[in-house]
């Protein structure tokens, strides 16, 4: 078996044998019935090119954040949106908040942008502190991913604030945001202020479809959208993935019973670390950051159990874990105590 | 209802009522059923990430072509392709052959680049000619659409290799050439030559999937290939799309099947046109092109048919009409007599 890194969570594929996936951030409750259902009847209309222009789903998006649909575009994915961002804002430097989400600085990188780095501290639980303001003003782009992947932090609400009043444009990727306690968006500053972020987010991640690839972007500013909308494929969000959107908006139960379901087990598999010794990161979402000093990546692996290695963020000794079904989590506290006891 | 023109076929969304789209060019005989089938199976995995690396649909793929994996790509769709390409190469100019499919101009542009346009006459029919080969030398990409939309027509195939070599790069775009006599790909140069082509496919049109978003690129030159994958999401290819091409690969049969049965149907419509003094162009492929004084696309459409006005083609007072099932060719027809005699 290989046990070559991977650089991002997810990747089964790699593998020969079946194998218990923690390294992808999914809902563990899985897809609602309602998406399923709805994705598999689009299927009878194979022969329809999707809707370009995503009419019902962008109207069913602006009723949720109060926006008009021209203050929203879909993507294949939020990852398509991030290199559309890049490809239509053409920016000579992007700063991005290390360890994060790697797709930011590739995006960057494949349009020529300059990376500006900085530091997410241990010392301060990898929070987002005021120092970063010394950097938002010098880069075209800033990019935020709140709350954060690898680490699970939200950023204060008032320094975000005032990032974004100082960022030329704000890039707020809010992919994880459904999981943590301040859901929605951040499109309404308490200041008036010309600097509209330009918010993220995806489906993937709570409605648990990422086979289907369905993220959307949301800007104030329209002008901002109308360039992003020129810069990429005009039909890239496929007929299943904007069925099983329009679906998932009905879904606000089923995010209220995830959300409990995922903070029950979350308090489980903190004491089990506790029980361990092992040190972890106290996260507002559906995943979890810890340290160790033993090869957990291998190790699990050899026990057909896939964990986040998080070498590639620049975190030598980190790892990630979905939190994941409570017997799946009870099956990673098992190996993890075989393996480090 | 509106008679806005459109840009593009295929966009029902934008009519009330149901419609009888001969606007966009899809296989009449609908999508296999292996391939929907493989989509509605692979929809029981929607929790999980597409294999970014696309590893069983490009080792089919390599197969058929009979080159290594490392010369593939696949995209979301062709058209994503388009786009990847420009953002990876940056051309500052591209030569395009008029008419011809509108993403080419579109994606081009979304870098910077010049477009350099040489005009298909149609007193040769629209086919190229060799004076393109003053062109092709000036353009950092030269965009070849074979066989050619809206025109249907396909090249010669020595000018072609004439134009590949004198290119700097050569984009083919193949969507079409499964309903072509040449089917399959223009890989093999009879000499000799560094400049290898890119040459695009399409899922969509001969397995009738536009809805799941699937095409792929072949390119001898792996450097190519490279620079295309560093420049677009990773995940782009979504779990249904990568399931339904593997299907489809296996429908050589139904390929052959719907061969014969769109070139029966077009035979149909000739004869029609030809009794009713309608100019068209013999096309190589499932879609007519033919010319007409009245406004053909209101007068049908208030009969619930849509047709493609080729006026934003630069051909104003042309039209597109895919071949449909015999049925629905005769309900055309008849409809086009109502309006036209």
């Amino acid at each position: 078996m290989s046990i070559r890194l991977q650089t991002h969570g997810g990747d089964i594929y790699a593998f020969e044998r079946e194998i218990l996936d923690f390294s992808a951030s999914i809902n563990p409750l899985g897809a609602p019935e309602s998406v399923i259902k709805a994705a598999r009847e689009s299927l009878e209309n194979t022969d329809r090119y999707p809707d370009d222009k995503c009419r019902d789903l962008r109207c069913s998006l602006a009723k949720k954040h109060g926006v008009s649909v021209d203050n929203i575009i879909c993507g294949n994915g939020a990852e398509e949106l991030i290199y559309a961002v890049m490809q239509a804002l053409r920016p000579k430097s992007v700063l991005v908040l290390m360890p994060t989400f790697s797709e930011y600085e590739r995006a960057a990188r494949a349009v020529g942008a300059d990376i500006i780095k900085y530091t997410l501290d241990e010392k301060n639980g990898f929070s987002v502190t005021e120092d970063v303001l010394d950097l938002v003003g010098q880069a075209d782009i800033t990019v935020i991913c709140d709350p954060n992947n690898p680490t699970g932090k939200t950023i204060d609400a008032d320094l975000l604030e005032r990032i974004i009043q100082n960022s030329n444009i704000a890039l707020i990727d809010r992919s994880f945001a459904d999981f943590g306690e301040r859901q929605g968006t951040v499109l309404r500053l308490s200041q008036e202020t010309e600097n509209r972020p330009l918010s993220l987010f995806s489906f993937t991640k709570m409605y648990a479809i990422p086979a289907l690839r369905l993220g959307y972007a949301v800007c104030e500013d329209k002008k901002i959208i109308e360039k992003i909308n020129a810069a990429k494929p005009r039909w890239s969000v496929s007929v299943p993935a904007q069925a099983a959107g329009l679906a998932a908006l009905n879904e606000t139960e089923y995010v209220k019973k995830s959300i409990e379901y995922i903070n029950a087990e979350k308090r489980f598999l903190y004491h089990a670390f506790d029980e361990m010794g092992i040190e972890y990161f106290k996260s507002d979402v559906n995943f979890i950051l810890f340290k160790s000093e033993r090869p957990l990546y291998s190790l699990l692996l050899e026990k057909g159990i896939l964990i986040r290695d998080c070498t590639s963020f620049g975190l030598n000794g980190y790892y990630r874990i979905a939190v994941r079904t409570h017997e799946e989590n009870e099956r990673l506290v098992k190996a993890l105590r075989e393996v480090c006891l």
